[in-house]
């Protein structure tokens, strides 16, 4: 039996100086987008927003967030190593992982740093605005199942995954690694997945085998999984500590967990090249959205077209069959006319939580559920 | 015969003032990334230089870059119009193209903005660094065989593509449109593609149908195709007046065309998530990048870890067989001793064209070929 991994795989015995690892900083108020703000905009990519068209975001548009390298794995070698706290430690091979009842599960996903960019102060990382979301159907291994195959013992208290993606953060060499407390990993619909809308996971979403987790943020998703470990402490690893909820350097803050609820639309008409404004033609316009909330089923939507001073209710799809955490769509009708209009939207959930016209404000940009503001201007008649 | 869609399809029949389209702009030395170059990065993406492993370029990692909005096509209704200065004008549907007989050619496209953020001082639009590139077998059939059967009449001198991506730049609505000389249309490799990889064409990629150009800039490389039109002068788009190489506004400039020789690393070791600076141990490394011209094979790569005061020659892997147009591996030994340094490399091509360690400026921010400059820190013993 062993616990040790988390800590075999996080260590900080080389000496990452400001020159490799930049501490972590609130930019400036009005500060400039860095370079390396820049570097990370031009690998990782939001979900054009006209993509909230599908159902399920095809492969290359959903958001795609990497802390690290992508990691090329064989698909031949590469075994997942379930251990720690367990009568029975095992690794399985993808083969045998594809042998084993499958389930499939749609889940909207949402990296926890969308909207960061909106924040002002803004901290420094991936500067999303508001388009870093995707939905996609997850086939694999319900961990649970996995889990009982090893069987659990007395005193377990969390679950460590581990990724192959390898890297410095803030001065902290790592694979990458976040935990669940145990019950949550052994929930329903927490899957080790191996396929992505019914092909294999390209290799970006983790090829060959990531977690899914429904209703969270995205850094529980670990991407390029290759260990499970059940521990008898809580885990206290360093993306434990990245994603939190704070208000200053030494605030301990709350940990990021469940996706807060978001609407977005489909910017209607069409664009400028470069503004991205919006133009349409007077007369009636469908406006169609998608909402989500990581903690309940969504219940209500609203549409604003003069940029949240009036709301009326859109129609609602039902939601989707067995899809708790999927997105649900909704429509709405705008008789648009000539001049300056600004849309925006609000999602309400089934536990009582409603989107915020301007999220609060944290350290880290996280959870930054602020309502899109798109800019149409209607053109004269 | 109808040589004016062009014409109807480009007009500046609305007002569409700088609240909608802000006139082309360089930015001011130093002057830091607007808000609107931050929503293209979100929306836009590069190919993360660690996909340079894959000879194809994965679906999603492969760069992409859309004017306006991806359009949501219909497949069964969609028809392609080839008409113009033509014997016999006529549409076809996908099912009458997947029935012609096919050609698959192997390209590598890059966008011809890819460096652009790194001219000094920068224009105003998509901040590419180096990384807007990707290598894809297209499926499809030849346009020649498709200018055959319509019969192209005497004095036809340009063939126009028209995509369905509709939008606004620079004050012109325009669906998007760009033209080849009858000769480079009619040129050996030139492909109507409805399939990316084996697979039907992801709706980013041009979905159902989109040009390929091998050779070209990203620009030619319609996507969203649904008109070829023959025409008897010189075609004037709105996008040809866009792609020139100027040196400043009133410059008429050279039009932009075919790719310029650039190689590129995969960076080695791990990186820094922020910073993105490389981290090796020492010893020896090996150094794996790919290199492409759109002029003519490249015949020679060189590696420099000093920032480019000294040079090796790489080992160039063989041309893949009839892909005249597709990036070439290569790889070199790197001792690698403790301290800091920069790598970059350098591709020759057979019409004796060698990528600048600094390509020159100009206005649009174009075919900016300018080494790759990859900070590694090597760790002490």
């Amino acid at each position: 039996m062993t616990t040790s991994a988390s800590r075999e795989k996080t260590r900080q015995v080389e000496p990452f100086g400001d020159d490799v690892s930049t501490p972590a900083r609130v930019a400036e108020p009005g500060e400039a987008i860095s370079y390396e703000e820049l570097q990370l905009a031009a690998r990782n990519h939001g979900m054009p927003l006209e993509a909230l068209a599908y159902d399920l975001t095809p492969t290359g548009l959903h958001y795609l967030l990497t802390h690290y390298d992508m990691p090329v794995l064989d698909p031949d070698t590469w075994r997942l190593q379930v251990d720690g706290l367990v009568q029975t430690p095992y690794a399985v091979g993808l083969d045998e992982l594809r042998s084993m009842e499958a389930v499939t599960v749609t889940v909207t996903f949402e990296c926890a740093g969308n909207g960061r960019a909106r924040h002002e102060p803004r901290a420094q990382s991936q500067p999303w605005l508001v388009e870093a979301v995707g939905t996609a159907a997850w086939t694999g291994v319900p961990l649970a199942r996995l889990l009982e195959r090893a069987g659990v013992r007395d005193g377990a208290v969390d679950v460590v995954f581990t990724g192959a993606d390898h890297g410095v953060e803030r001065g902290v060499e790592q694979d990458y690694q976040r935990a669940l407390a145990l019950a949550d990993a052994r929930s329903d619909g927490v899957v080790v997945a191996y396929a992505m809308n019914g092909a294999p996971l390209p290799p970006q979403h983790g090829f060959p085998v990531r977690l899914v987790v429904p209703g969270w943020y995205g850094m529980a998703q670990v991407k390029w999984l290759t260990g499970v470990e059940v521990v008898v402490e809580p885990f206290d690893g360093f993306q434990h500590h990245a994603y939190r909820l704070r208000q200053g350097a030494d605030d301990p803050g709350e940990p990021v967990t469940r996706i807060e609820p978001r609407a977005l639309l489909v910017p209607p008409g069409f664009p400028d090249f470069y503004s991205r404004v919006r133009v349409v033609r007077p007369g009636e316009v469908e406006v169609v959205g998608r909402a989500w909330s990581g903690w309940a089923p969504v219940t209500r939507v609203e549409l604003s077209t003069d940029g949240g001073a009036t709301w009326a209710d859109a129609d609602l799809d039902e939601a989707p069959a067995g899809s708790l955490y999927a997105w649900r769509r909704w429509r709405a009708r705008w008789d648009a006319q000539p001049g300056e209009h600004v849309l925006t939207a609000r999602a309400h959930d089934a536990d009582g939580r409603s989107q915020p016209r301007e999220a609060g404000w944290n350290r880290g940009g996280f959870a930054n559920n602020s309502g899109q503001r798109e800019r149409v201007v209607c053109l004269p008649r």
